[in-house]
């Protein structure tokens, strides 16, 4: 893929030239994580994002969340929960309360097998961010925390307006 | 949508949180600028994308070329090309010299349009970046650009491995 950053001329106001390599990184890191999950594990990033999200969420979580709280696109959502329930990493329940709505949780299975994936994942940023020592990675950090902020971002579990 | 860093634990390395925090402000900027251009320009993200890939190209390029440089997913880069050809934005001509391959280019319409979106554009990232000051911005932009490099990206037409 050519690096979308070379639409950026010196005529872009900076704002627009450090956009453009904000995204560039992006896409490149999330190739680059793509790739290796297919590699090494046979999955996909919406895969490893579905998983991820429920991780985090050990009394489960109902599809309509999950959808809100998915960080990739390009994932069908009820294709993704299909396989992952075939496959014993996940399992669906009715919603107390609410018979149309499920809730899902990861299994044992699912647990360990994200488990493994994410300290793979963890390898591979640590890798891929060696390039910036620990003072630029919170020069970097904070710098991104300070746009956040401005761009209104809200934080934990809220949703943006 | 629910903020993808809540994923983000104390426990996790610094790169990831650094990483996911990337990966949050990409998509927040994503999010609104695909809005803006829904609401003023009632337009798509890959559309501009597609726009803005020709626009730097005056000769015009090959399908497989855009397809290569497209920045952001989520387009049918055929159905694209089909509907700015319908809108008199673009023109597709046969290759010289290869027959199976066609070369698309901008319109003076498409062009005159692309110009007044990337104006918008523009001021919309202006404004979304406004929350770093200019030293923060070059700060910004160099981290990345150090990050960018470790990454053994390719700059401007060369293809990554």
């Amino acid at each position: 893929m050519v690096d979308v950053e070379s639409r950026a001329t010196h005529d872009d106001h900076l704002s627009v030239r450090v956009w453009l390599r904000l995204l560039s990184c992006t896409n490149i890191v999330e190739r680059r994580v793509a790739a290796r999950l297919r590699e090494e594990f046979a999955t996909t990033l919406p895969r490893f994002d579905f998983l991820s999200q429920l991780e985090r969420a050990p009394a489960g979580l109902r599809m309509t969340e999950i959808s809100k709280r998915m960080m990739v696109t390009g994932g069908n959502i009820t294709a993704i929960a299909h396989q992952l329930i075939g496959e014993g990493l996940i399992t669906r329940t009715p919603a107390p309360g609410d018979r149309r709505a499920s809730i899902v949780r990861l299994t044992r299975a699912g647990r360990r097998g994200f488990a493994e994936m994410a300290r793979r994942h963890e390898d591979w940023m640590i890798a891929m961010f060696d390039g910036l020592d620990e003072r630029e990675r919170t020069q970097l950090y904070t710098l991104l925390a300070k746009l956040k902020r401005r761009l209104g971002a809200v934080t934990s579990d809220e949703r943006e307006p």
